[in-house]
């Protein structure tokens, strides 16, 4: 595809599964806690009714850890018909604690893209979920010098892209976004008039996931972070 | 106290028992899962070690309902030495969803208040906790239209205060917020050379409290919100 961003002033970039892993310990956890419910239903069953309870859940908690952690117990309670032992409870509760202290793992080339672009265009990191979580990810990803501006979005529809792009007053044609989440990160965005670029992670959430004619939107698709300084001069 | 505010340009308002209800909700939550651990401890015994779990997983969980909940399960499997049943846990869980759900209950004044400020002074919303409660209460309160902004925070020390008012390109000196929280929303405020103004809630979290030498501090304390009129024409 052609492509021309000359126009470009502001370069969004999702975190989660962008910049660093993240989906990836969830299907972890996933897979623990299958483990922990054994006896009581099949692999399959058990993911299939923990992703039925976080998305009935979602409206009230939200994306992140606690959520997650939230709902893991409320289903383990209803796949076991309340037979599931206290202890488990609780490791399913330190499960989750695990989740939340997970090391920061950067992707690959995430710092030399960084690098040689901040001079260039002004940076920031739009990121959906918990608060606390995306800061302390952050924090520990040693990242934040490189970013004029962080907001954590509670979701990322059209809406909050529109209402941040006016409170940081940045013209939408000037706007890139990046992220993995075709969903999140880029659908909403080439509706609104922006550019975006779409760069899958192997592992996607069911519920990012959509079916969309793809020929109705133009944006790039790429395989690798690096690959935007072909681009991005 | 003498106060000279002619200088204010922004006024930040804590949203938590600043302008609705809020601990009182807790508290009410606190005293129902007392209730469901009847027999186990005391109710004296309950509250400290439910009190002493949440602030063991604050910088986990950072503040707000979901963090609540995930500590009362925690708490009640110590508490009963993993003896609760599962249908208390269920309940416990259910307890955390009607307080996401709870109404939002304005507390006197608070629209008049704003109705009266709104044009002479750019008022925004400092709070913490979690995004996606915070912005629910905030929607329900139907007072999103006084405010120039929102922010969320996921901490208010002093820190947290100056890269927002970087940020927002608030001139420290212009700037008074108004809040319940000595520790949270007055004592950081006057530290980096801002104006605060303290109207104690009638229930403050055992967290909230400080012990400070109070003349140490320049602030004005006031009874009910609508007592800023006098002092902000």
């Amino acid at each position: 595809m052609e492509v021309d961003y000359s126009k470009i002033k502001t370069i969004g970039f999702d975190a989660d599964d962008t910049l660093w892993v993240n989906e990836t310990y969830f299907r972890e956890a996933e897979d623990k806690f299958a483990d922990l419910l054994t006896g009581y239903e099949t692999k399959n069953k058990i993911d299939q009714e923990l992703f039925k309870t976080e998305i009935k859940n979602l409206e009230l908690y939200g994306y992140g850890i606690k959520g997650f952690m939230l709902s893991m117990v409320e289903s383990a309670l209803e796949l076991s018909n309340n037979q599931i032992s206290q202890a488990t409870i609780l490791e399913i509760l330190n499960l989750g604690k695990e989740m939340i202290n997970q090391e920061v793992e950067l992707l690959e080339g995430v710092e030399e893209v960084l690098a040689k672009l901040k001079d260039k265009y002004r940076l920031i990191v739009l990121t959906k979920g918990d608060l606390l979580d995306q800061e302390r990810k952050l924090e520990r990803s040693n990242l934040l010098h490189y970013f004029h501006h962080v907001e954590v979005l509670s979701d990322k529809k059209e809406v909050n892209y529109m209402n941040l792009l006016e409170h940081l007053e940045i013209d939408t044609k000037e706007f890139l976004m990046i992220g993995n989440s075709l969903k999140s990160d880029v659908l909403p965005l080439i509706n609104i008039g922006a550019e975006a670029i779409h760069i899958p992670f192997h592992t996607t959430w069911q519920h990012e996931e959509v079916s969309v004619d793809k020929n109705d939107y133009k944006y790039l698709k790429i395989n690798k972070l690096t690959d935007i300084l072909k681009y991005l001069k």
